[in-house]
C-alpha cells in the first residue's frame, strides 16, 4: 500500500470538508447590511472550523510524511479521523445558525474532542510503524503533548458551556492559537 | 493511457462522494437534544455508507496498483463503478430520512448489489491485463471470494427487507466487518 | 508552467462537476416506489451527463498527455472548456426536473454544442504546440473528425427539439456511443 | 514540509470553490425562456468569479513553483488566502440573486480587495524564502505591480458603487483583462 494515495485521498476529503462548510452560509434574500450582519455568527463559526481543519491538515501532513509504509491499522484509523472531521460542517452549521446556543456549543466541543482522540489514535498507529529516528520521536512526542493539552481543554469547554458558552469559545481560540504557534522541534525533525 | 491519472480521478470522485453525503444531514432548526436525536437514523445511514465507500476506496486502490497498463475496457468499467457509487449519497439520504423504511432499505441493498457487481466487472477487466504474478493472482482470487460473498449477502438482505429491515441492516454490517478484517494474503501480495 | 498541475486542476474540477450533479436528484419525502419513479427523468438526465463528462475527461486526458509544454493560450482555452462543462449540472437539473421539456432540451443541446466547440479550440491550441509526431497528428485528426461529427449532431438536435425532444435525446445517445467505441488509432498513438 | 502537498491541497480547495459556485445558479421551476433569463445576473456574477478564481489559480501556481521550500509563514498565509477565496461563492451568490444591488457589489469589491491583499502577503512570504534568481525577482515584481494596480482598482470600485454599480462592474472587468493578458517576463522567468 502506497502512502501517496493515502495522502492524496485524505487531502481530497479535507479540502472538500473545509470548502463545503461555506455552503452553510446562506445568502440573505435582503440586500441590507442588517441582513448580512445576522449571518455574522455563521461566519465566525465557519472561521473557527476553517482554522481547526487547517490545523488538522497541517498535522496530518507531518504525521504521514513521517511514515515509511502503510498498513491496515493506519488506513482505518485515518478513515476514522476523516469520518469525524466530515461531521464538522454539520456541527458548525448548527452552532452558527443558532448563535452559539448551549447545546450546539456542547456538541461542537464533543466533536472536537472525538476528532482530537481520533488523531491521537492515528498517531499511535503511525508511531508503531516508525520508531527509528530520534528527532522524529521527539517531534511526535511534542505533537502528542499538544494533543493531550487540546483534549483536556475540550473537556473543560464542555463543562463551561453549561455556565456560559463564551468561555467555551475562548477555550477553542486558546487551543487554536496553541497549535498555530510553529514548533521549531517538529519543523527541524521533519526537514532534516 | 497513464494509470496515475485514472487513480487520481477515481480518488477525487470517491473523496467527493464520501464527503457530500454529509450535506444530507440537515441541521435541526431547534437546539434541543430531541431535535438532534431525530437525525440519528440519518447519522447511522451516513456512517454505514462512509464505511462501505471507504472499503471500495481501499479495494479500488489495491486493484489499480496491481495494474500494469490501462485500456478502454478498464476506463469504462471504472466509470461504471463510479457511476453507481455516486448514487449512494441519494440512496443513503432516502433511507436515513425515512428511518430505514422498507422500500428505502431495498433500494439501498439493490444499489450495493449493483456496486458489488460493477466492482467485479472492473476486477475481471484488470485480471485480463495482469496475469503473470502468482501472489497477485491469489490475492485477487481472495478479493473475488469476498465479492461473491457480498453479492450473495446483498441478495439475501433484499429478500429479508420484506420481513424486517433490521435483518437487512445486520447483514450490511456483517458484509462491512468481513471486508474490514485485513487479509494477510492481499497485503503480502501487494507489498512484495 | 508545468502540465501536471494543469492536469490535476482539470481532473479536480471535472471530478467535482460529475459528482455534484447527483445533488440534483432530490430524495423523495415519500417512501413509495411511485415517488421514486417520478425521479426517473432526473436519473436519466444524470446518466446522460455522467457519460458525456466521462467522455470529456477521457479525451482531455489524451489531449494533455500529448502536450509537451503549457502556454497562456492552453491555460485559458482549458479554463474556457471547464467553465462550460461546469454549467452542465445546471442544464441537466433543469432538463431532468422538467421531464425533458422542449426549452430545457434545447438549452442542453446548445450547452453540449458550446462544450464541443470549446474542446475543439483547446485541441487547436494543443496542436499548435505539438506537431512533430506523425502518429499523434493522425490520432488528433481522428478526434477532430469526431468533434465535427458531434457539433453537427448537436446542431441537428437543437432543430429537432422543436418537433420532438425524443429525437434530440436519441441523437445525444448516438453521439455518446460514437465516442464510447474505442479508437485503435488514438490508443496506438498514445501508448507508443 | 513538502511543497507538492501544499500545491495539491490548494488546487483541491480552489477547484472546489470554482465549481460549487454553480450550485448557486438555481434551476428555474418554469421551462420558459423568461424564467431562464431571470437567472442571467446570477450567470454573469458566476462568470466574473470563475475568471477571478481562474486568475488566482494561475498566479498561485506561478508563486508556488518559484518556491524552494515551505515554512509555517507560507502555510498560514496560503490558508489565509484560501479562506477569503472560499467566501467568493457566498458574495457571488448574494450579488447575482440581488441583480448587482449596491450593498452586494460593495461586499464583493471588499472581498476581492481582501483576497488581493492576502495574495500579496503570501507573495511577500514566498519572496523572503527565494531571493537568488534575478529573472524570478523581476517576474515577481511584475506580479506585485499588477497586485497593487488591482488593489487600487478595487478601492475605487467600492467608492464608485455608491454612485453606480455599473462603474464597479466595469472596473472588475478591467482588472480581469489586465491579468488575462499574458506577461512574457513571468513566463520566461518560470520556464527558464
Amino acid at each position: 500500500m502506497n502512502k501517496n494515495r493515502l495522502e492524496a485521498f485524505s487531502d481530497g476529503v479535507i479540502a472538500i470538508i473545509i470548502t463545503i462548510m461555506v455552503l452553510e452560509i446562506k445568502t440573505p434574500h435582503d440586500t441590507s447590511w442588517m441582513a448580512l450582519r445576522e449571518q455574522l455568527p455563521v461566519f465566525f463559526s465557519y472561521l473557527l472550523s476553517f482554522v481547526f481543519i487547517g490545523i488538522y491538515w497541517g498535522n496530518h501532513h507531518h504525521l504521514i510524511s513521517a511514515l515509511s509504509h502503510v498498513n491496515a491499522a493506519i488506513i482505518w484509523s485515518n478513515m476514522n479521523l476523516l469520518f469525524w472531521l466530515s461531521l464538522i460542517p454539520f456541527a458548525t452549521g448548527w452552532m452558527g445558525e443558532n448563535r452559539f446556543a448551549q447545546n450546539t456549543v456542547i456538541l461542537y466541543a464533543v466533536l472536537l474532542l472525538v476528532c482530537g482522540l481520533s488523531f491521537t489514535i492515528l498517531q499511535i498507529c503511525v508511531e508503531r510503524v516508525t520508531k527509528n529516528n530520534p528527532k522524529l520521536v521527539l517531534a511526535l512526542s511534542r505533537v502528542m503533548q499538544k494533543s493531550v493539552f487540546s483534549v483536556v481543554c475540550y473537556s473543560i469547554s464542555i463543562v463551561l458551556a453549561y455556565y456560559n458558552t463564551l468561555f467555551s469559545a475562548i477555550i477553542f481560540c486558546i487551543v487554536a492559537i496553541r497549535w498555530l504557534i510553529p514548533d521549531k522541534n517538529i519543523e527541524k525533525a521533519i526537514t532534516k
